[in-house]
């Protein structure tokens, strides 16, 4: 008997509409950002939850929430699965949320099935992972791999003016009842980390498909592009006498849109933000500033598609002074292809149809896999529709994610 | 013997650097704006120049001072001369205070070349032209000429939350001492409108013509594009999948660029506005709005032009939504051509380059051109600079549009 037939479709979608009330917006969405009374509700909901089934549970320094089903050799390394309850500010209920709680279900229908593994199965809620009100993203994770030294966050400030460390301070207070971790080294010894994630993009939806076999996540990199030209006055400036910003920011960003043009359609180039200064009908621009946000699962490409940029721009900037900085870089994180292996085994056992695809978007998968064989599960949502109020999945498919996840885990885990 | 004998270049030179004073900026520039204690202080300071010289001044209801040299007939309608003492928040030194000065430098010329005019001259410094505390500019010129009525403007508060009203009683309090015109029906008759300033453009300073004979005020037509699209995550939609409404908006304004080409160079188009949400580096923009200045000097060409916009944008907004919305128009203002021919004749006369040009800004003039033939003076402005702290003139050329306007001013007024 597989894990996956005690899995319960109702349960779940229970889990998930009683997690939507922690900082519900009328929009039908959820502003539940991390270290925030909202999120520290959601958490203590899953606690509680976790107590109910006998569960045991650690908080780490970075306040990583950790749910354990012991295994039959508790001293073997732990499976873990995990994703994060916190959201954007105008965030939907499902990205993060749904893997915390896939993950639990799946630790549900193991218990139900009578099944016991060999490994213990960790169940982990990491801090902070939109990065939306304290930096970096995907905070919980980086700490506990090693990517990331706590003590490079001691001076961090959200947006809000509050300072990380009271934040964090103040949410392993509402967990004074939980055992801690040792802080370091970061991290014990981990066997394999599987993550379900709704897609946050359309493809699954498009394609019918309600498995997405995660093959790694793309890596980014992020360019300011400054112009510099000088402002006049709009109703006496001949053409000719221009040096227009704004209009040598178009320039640039056509020729970009050339640059990075993809057949293939795995190239991700967006420009989502542009600022104009002063900014007034009639005035001529002098400063434009728009952001490249380049995504590509290969290194190698990604790295060409980034050298393309200054000479594009340079050959379109003219007569106005071009500065590029890069701002942001996160190498591709490819996962082990013996999870995706796994993973679509396991779901074509169940009949699922599956689809490979890399993920355009950064989790803490991407992290762990840093320190043992890493892969995720994604189940389509509405539209491709993330970040956002209106983000949504059907039962059908969140019973799907959570049953794979189920038999995946019970077969890293020796069931 | 003419007036412009008598001009004196280092008095004219001396009044611009101590009206320089009021509202100096450490850019070198003023902030003088209308109706403040700075504006207020370089109006009394030209009061003071001119009861020195025994002329009479008078204010009006919207704050409009006047200045009166009588003539021979004081019954008669009078010669105007005149512009404005307010600038920009980081304005420069002679954008409106050169014309008011070059004004007074005339009348000072014709006093001491012993000319008496049949008619009387006024030189007027015009209340906020600018319109970037209270709106609309041109407000002094705009109720003179009953083009705006008084009761319109009676809700109207500053940008610094000041009422109008209150910024309008505290100037007509500074000039206690100084009579009242009365305030309707809001003119007399005025026989003509002459107004010097500075070109704003950098056409005479290319063609090395000290003088400029303005033509007419271009009309202008403003509108806003507003591109809806669909906000997306930018590392996992496909191209395809994209609504982005900042690339909609590129191709909206590389569209109107083609259709606004204009070999002859009398079309003045400006997008000069920008704004996009959410505005992130990692989200596909779902609006983007921008603005349209449009300009010409020939009423046919600029209806032409802007019948142009709907089309050359609904054909690139697609798959975004598309809305355009006029916000502003004026129509063209020619000047009469006799004051035109009596400019150029006189600069001639006084062995001065001319050449004949329209205005792309606004002017006060444009609308004393609805009651009166009314004619404009330009001089070269360094690099066609403006509304900026670094506008300059050179002492020679601001000499020489003072000379001209005496001489004009004396023709006018029957010497």
């Amino acid at each position: 008997m597989q894990a996956s037939s005690f899995v319960r479709g109702e349960r779940l979608w229970r889990h998930q509409a009683e997690m939507a009330r922690f900082g519900a917006t009328p929009g039908g969405g959820i502003d539940r950002q991390a270290f925030t009374a909202a999120e520290i509700a959601a958490r203590q909901a899953l606690l509680g939850w976790a107590r109910a089934r006998g569960y045991a549970a650690s908080l780490d320094g970075i306040a990583n929430l950790f749910i354990r089903r012991p295994g039959r050799r508790d001293d073997l390394a732990p499976v873990l699965v995990g994703s994060h309850l916190d959201s954007q500010p105008q965030g939907g209920r499902f990205d993060g949320t749904y893997g915390v709680l896939a993950g639990f279900e799946a630790l549900e229908a193991l218990d139900d099935s009578g099944i016991t593994t060999e490994r213990p199965v960790e169940l982990v809620a990491w801090s902070n992972e939109e990065g939306s009100r304290f930096r970096p993203g995907a905070m919980g994770s980086q700490v506990f791999v090693g990517a990331l030294a706590a003590e490079a966050l001691a001076g961090a400030q959200g947006n809000d003016g509050v300072p990380l460390a009271q934040a964090l301070a103040a949410t392993r207070d509402a967990f004074a009842g939980v055992p801690r971790r040792a802080a370091a080294p970061v991290h014990a010894p981990v066997h394999a980390y599987v993550e379900a994630h709704i897609e946050q993009g359309p493809v699954l939806e498009q394609l019918g498909a309600p498995i997405g076999v995660v093959t790694g996540v793309a890596g980014a990199r992020w360019f300011d592009v400054t112009l510099s030209g000088r402002t006049a006055h709009a109703g006496t400036t001949p053409l000719a006498a221009r040096q227009d910003a704004l209009q040598a920011a178009l320039r640039c960003i056509a020729a970009l849109n050339d640059a990075m043009a993809d057949p293939a359609d795995r190239l991700r180039f967006t420009v989502g933000r542009l600022t104009v200064a002063p900014n007034v009908p009639n005035s001529v621009a002098s400063l434009a500033r728009f952001s490249i946000d380049l995504r590509h699962p290969d290194a190698a490409e990604l790295e060409a598609r980034a050298g393309r940029i200054a000479t594009a721009c340079a050959a379109a900037a003219p007569p106005c002074a071009l500065r590029i900085e890069e701002t942001m870089t996160m190498p591709p994180a490819p996962f082990d292809p013996g999870i995706a292996a796994l993973i679509e085994a396991r779901a074509r056992a169940l009949g699922l149809a599956v689809h490979r695809l890399p993920s355009g978007a950064f989790h803490d998968a991407a992290f762990l896999g840093r320190i043992c064989p890493a892969g995720m599960i994604f189940i389509p949502c509405a539209g491709g529709i993330s970040h956002n109020e209106a983000e949504n999945v059907t039962p059908e498919d969140a019973l799907a994610g959570a049953c794979v996840l189920a038999d995946v885990l019970g077969a890293l885990a020796g069931a």
